[in-house]
């Protein structure tokens, strides 16, 4: 059976077994039980991960506790803190395992190895970092343009499943509503 | 004189005088004059620019026809709707100069020639997009987290000089507040 990675890979660009074996080599295969995290507030983060199955949430609290969250991730998506780990600085996020999640990741010092020795990978993640930019463009743009509504209505159709896989709360932290007004949306 | 677009792509990447003059055939200069747009919300947009001197917005405008501004951009930064650049879509946002502009673009074929071509500008732009993603990570962050006060002050320490170039009402706009709340932000 193809490595779920290599499938992922190949969506973008071609490779040989010999190139994907050499890839893999620099990829470490971990687990994770829900409610563990992967990157806390303060961290110099080294790693980026590529989720193999799960669903894991990046987020912030802010100085009354109240937790909003960034990003949801799942299955065959990459995640880090891409400020902390391209510039090296303390992380201004957290990153936690929504669900166990089965993981692959790559150090940054792999990372940088790899596209340096292949034009192709450098070429994948530029690619992949392009449509990161989208969508981070897409949530500026969601959070200054539409109503909560709105915005509900957009998640539901993007992400069907995530409204089975994670708590109300959480959802009512991505869309910065209250769990009250979250009922009264989706009635 | 080196060339400025020179100087800029060797923060990053080295470069022979044989290779800095394939990069920059690749690219055409033009001048923009003030309040002319570069991008119009439903085009499909096919250059990047890369600012040689001047001051640029990027924005959107509500169904109420309030303008929010995404992004302001000057001196030797690259500006464009990536969504629409990179998938080919409509745009949803668009681009204006704030100032008379000195501009080099680069069409999204020539862009695709080069990085496939040379390596080296594949690494240049990858560096790029993950700066510019770090930076709308956090345009969110801001949004979600600071209050207007604390933002504003931020934007004065980020970018003093946008504060002599660029009119008041579209710092407001950059805001997401009334002229009124920022002349009181500025007291």
């Amino acid at each position: 059976m193809t490595h779920p990675l290599r499938r992922h890979i190949e969506e973008i660009i071609s490779l040989t077994d010999e190139e994907f074996d050499f890839i893999l080599s620099h990829f470490t295969a971990i687990k994770k039980r829900k409610h563990q995290y992967l990157v806390q507030e303060g961290d110099i983060v080294n790693k980026e991960y590529w989720i193999i199955n799960g669903c894991i949430k990046s987020y912030f609290v802010d100085y009354l506790g109240k937790e909003h969250i960034l990003q949801f991730a799942m299955e065959h998506w990459w995640i880090t803190d891409y400020e902390s780990f391209v510039k090296q600085t303390k992380s201004k996020i957290s990153i936690d395992c929504i669900e166990d999640c089965e993981l692959l990741y790559i150090s940054f010092e792999n990372r940088d190895k790899l596209t340096s020795q292949m034009h192709k990978m450098e070429r994948f993640w530029a690619k992949k970092s392009k449509m990161g930019r989208i969508a981070l463009q897409n949530r500026i743009l969601c959070l200054l343009k539409n109503s909560t509504k709105e915005n509900y209505n957009l998640l539901l159709e993007q992400y069907p499943k995530l409204f089975q896989r994670v708590p109300k709360k959480m959802i009512a932290a991505y869309l910065g509503v209250s769990r009250e007004t979250l009922s009264r949306l989706k009635a």
